[in-house]
């Protein structure tokens, strides 16, 4: 994996640990229904995954993309499905969100480096 | 199907026609993509219609969402998949998404009446 | 109170029935977290419903702001702070809040008849 | 002009006045820029109506929108060049745009009766 | 204070005095304003920090969040009660608001350093 | 030009072509109406790169702004002009938009040395 992604994954961490080790119930509850919404439901880990990308993605939140496409690859997602993605994600959000789309398949590349 | 559902239907096509009756190239090709992205592919049409749901969930358009729904139906999306549609989309884009969470389970049930 | 204000309590409170009626952890722990995050704090109630006022006027949801105004006169807000709250809003926000404010001033009279 | 044209109009002055007749400065002072921002200058105000449409159109605000479309035609806006601001409006913004250009073309016809 | 404030307050002066140099009234309005909206009124300046900073994290805007920051600091708002925004500001606006708490929190302890 | 335009050329270029050696229908399609959207019609190449800058003014994007700016320079828009559609952008959107607005101006800057 890429320097990128080690960085993202590092900062990602130590923050989320600074977050946690106050003592704020929203804030903790919140962290917590998101490792739960992910999981194994009616839909597969891997459909929810590719769900985050897409919301992640037309909400334009760059580091919301690159954590949901480190679950995807995880998850056996392959570059035609993220680009179906992409597509769908850019056609219902507008060019717009190209700008994203250029960072997103920048940090996949990475990812596979 | 209730009569919400078909009030939707009728003025999105009226409104459709009137649109595409004017010779916009740029207009008429964003329909045209609008119909091709969500044909089967590496996803499945399924799948698609779940991203498309839920990219229309968390940019808060009503309308975009019913139209959705609408497919979902048409593609088996059972209501424990819709839900956990729905789960996602408010945790994603939090609670400013509930009134649209109301309102597209009130659709779906006129949908099933 | 005015009917407007009876209208929207009623849609609220059935459909949020409906919704707490299917069995989705993600969805129903959503539900909790925020009837939790406006109790008494190291902030007041007060002071906590005001900043669920500006957020979601800023954020353009008419039934939010319905809710908050509701929750903001029950903690006796006056007129002069709302209006406070309302410039700040659409300063930041700017003038697409114009008609939130419009729909917001006009909840609030109805629910001072 | 049809009767959604004089709704909307009514419905804006009555409650402008409602809202000019609170003493704050703060909401003042915007509804005073927001008069001035649309007069001549460098460039002409037809243009500056047309770019007031577009972010309309792409912050997805009915009302802004409607009341940039009758600024549109008292300056001579043409149905043709209408469309060409839609089309980029929807591009940039998204299919998430369309029911919005819906409503803002049935408006436009409402106008024109 | 840690070099990260530093760098936001010089850049920030200095393209304000550039953005200033230009004689373009709306642009001078709104920044002036700007300066006018937080000023003690019905509400007292602290709870208005607070107002703008849950409105600068819901809209998910880096540089506003870090303007209030500072001035929620210099008002003597706790990590206690930041926090209690926090958590509103990401339950009302999702966990595409987590990023921005990340950065939010680590200037917070930037500007304690 | 100045380095920052370069460097903002070189990376766009570069990730289109990768985004563009994938073959996904709907990807490539966008692709090809944004290049087509702002040629000459009913409205001039000039106004409408207006439109796509205060569009992208609005919605926040710095990369979409920085694209329009380069569009806008060669087809002669004024600094007068450029700071009227700033205006226009900044009330329409709010205070939200003046970080992007002292990006925009810098890149501006930038452009001219």
């Amino acid at each position: 994996m890429g320097d990128k992604v080690n960085q993202f994954d590092e900062y990602r961490s130590k923050m989320n640990d600074r977050i946690l080790s106050v003592d704020n119930k929203v804030v903790k509850r919140i962290f917590n229904i998101d490792t739960n919404a992910y999981t194994e439901g009616a839909l597969p880990v891997r459909t929810k995954e590719l769900l985050g990308l897409v919301a992640s993605l037309v909400l334009r939140c760059d580091d919301c993309i690159k954590y949901h496409l480190l679950k995807c690859k995880e998850n056996g997602v392959t570059e035609e499905e993220l680009f179906e993605v992409l597509g769908i994600g850019t056609l219902v959000g507008g060019t717009i969100i190209m700008p994203h789309m250029r960072r997103a398949v920048e940090f996949w590349d990475d990812m596979n480096t």
